[in-house]
């Protein structure tokens, strides 16, 4: 039964901020679980490392967590949705520009051409990203970012974005807050495009956003002091970089780590080469009735956590629903 | 009295995590700072924002305090205390190196020549700073700092450089996360150098340091992935890169903001542009006898801040004791 927007909103409310809120080792916040080997080591992880009588103890200010966010907390097909946000941003312009009617990639994007985009996403989001957001201070682009968040849908679902995280994610991100870990996005996304959405939908605060982003600049203007988005990349977040940035933003090996594509592999080792006890996490989109069967793009991770007995979490075997937006 | 230094931990200890450990408006945690007018304006912001009911409140997640390290929380003079590291680690190596002995600026470092390093401490600094560092992982590196803040001495105070922090700028950072704020510092020095110390010394996280780093890279052996200290400049955290590197680690704006040098200027200038409330601070060196009486490199920063009518912090009007290690 379809549920309407406001009731999607008070359900979403309730699971980031609602329910028990004390911290405890209590398994019942992962009711989106199937009870499964995932839950059970997820669970069982937690449960041992916050018993101070225990030997696996890792003290809270050690409890470090870092997801990756496309295809760890939504999905990232058709393409990730930072690139579907260039798309729209693209398609906001257009009236001002008769002359994309006619000029790739601008023409596959107006006209939608899923198969063009699909063949050339990357490449167009190269061209694109300076047009739609360059010269924007970081507020400017924000707002732009919550109103596409808000209202743009997904291609394939005809969700809202902000109904497509998926729900046993949010779920566990509260879980392991409540049990005083830091909980932190490590993306190839654009570090400003998360933040815009993260603390009212994921739960997680501003600083706690580690991503791509673009040469920053400084706009002064009389006493004001404003940044601004510059056409360049600045810093792209994916592979060791993650591990390097992970370094710098938190100076810790975390003991959590959670991805699904070959560009976390090296943050997942960096977790499993934890002193600490740690937990290296692979999200497999293996369901086709749900969302997609399709590990293209993951076969080194999935070979490395199979080789070493990193946990796998099956969207098809794990997760009771999928997204936010099918709860109710 | 000279304090020993057992007791000067306790009292270190006590004055960090002691006291009252509710959260709360109260000024008595500001018990080092003497009645006057910037004990009373520091209190006075905290309580207008920290009070729901007023109209300056600003809500926990945007209560962002910055911190300039050398010459804000502790001294900076002859020079910075992360210049002072590499020509501790300098004299370190030295026994391996007979060479160093007549060769500038080595033989300056291993020779003690104060008058020849106040005039050079810049340049030496960078030619020397990889001879004591490159090389290392973090970890390594972490633990020569550690060593250095606990049994190297100042040369002026003879105190350990753990006994010169200022004791009232400790019980304000306290005082200020007892009101939750989140407390930074944001250093042109040495990132991992300032995070072998702040938990236990300042009581900040280690993700909670902003500062300049080397060139960093991954060093793979076997599973194990560690990060690597290399010869050249990553970045350097001062001035307008202050600035920029809040937005990145932090992203947003500080409503608390205090600084010394003219390398503080532009990170103050942000805060002061905040369209919440802000209190932006400026800590003068005129003490000449407990301290010392130079503003020299500060000229713009204290311009600004009578022009605009910022909080100006005097060591000698407002400190009732200056270091930690002088308190009994």
């Amino acid at each position: 039964m379809p549920v309407s927007q406001p009731i999607r909103l008070i359900l979403l409310a309730f699971i980031l901020y609602g329910g028990s809120a004390k911290a405890g080792q209590s398994g019942d916040m992962l009711s989106g679980w199937r009870d499964a080997p995932a839950k059970t080591a997820l669970i069982g992880f937690v449960s041992r490392i916050t018993d101070s009588a225990g030997e696996l103890f890792v003290p809270p200010q050690q409890r470090i967590a870092v997801f990756d966010n496309d295809g760890t907390l939504w999905p990232e097909a058709p393409w990730p949705v930072p690139v579907e946000f260039v798309f729209f941003r693209i398609r906001q312009l257009a009236p001002d520009h008769p002359e994309w009617h006619e000029q790739y990639p601008y023409k596959a994007v107006v006209s939608n051409d899923v198969d063009w985009l699909s063949a050339n996403s990357r490449a167009a989001f190269r061209e694109l990203s300076p047009v739609a957001q360059a010269g924007m201070t970081t507020g400017q682009y924000e707002q732009y970012v919550r109103q596409f968040i808000a209202t743009a849908r997904h291609p394939d679902t005809g969700l809202r974005y902000s109904e497509m995280l998926y729900a046993p994610m949010l779920e566990l991100i509260k879980f392991l807050q409540n049990n005083q870990f830091k909980v932190y996005v490590v993306s190839g996304g654009d570090l400003d495009f998360i933040r815009a959405y993260a603390p009212a939908f994921l739960g997680i605060p501003r600083e706690n956003i580690i991503g791509s982003h673009p040469a920053y600049g400084l706009k002064v203007n009389g006493t004001d002091i404003s940044i601004v988005r510059k056409p360049e990349s600045g810093a792209v977040n994916v592979g060791g970089f993650k591990v390097l940035n992970i370094h710098l933003h938190i100076g810790q090996r975390p003991v959590m780590a959670f991805g699904n594509s070959d560009g976390d592999l090296q943050m997942l080792r960096y977790a499993a080469a934890n002193e600490q006890p740690f937990l290296a996490a692979v999200i497999e989109h293996d369901d086709g009735e749900r969302e997609l069967d399709d590990r293209s793009g993951a076969e080194s991770l999935l070979a490395e956590a199979e080789e070493r007995g990193w946990l796998r979490i099956s969207l098809k075997r794990d997760f009771v629903s999928m997204f936010i937006g099918d709860e109710d």
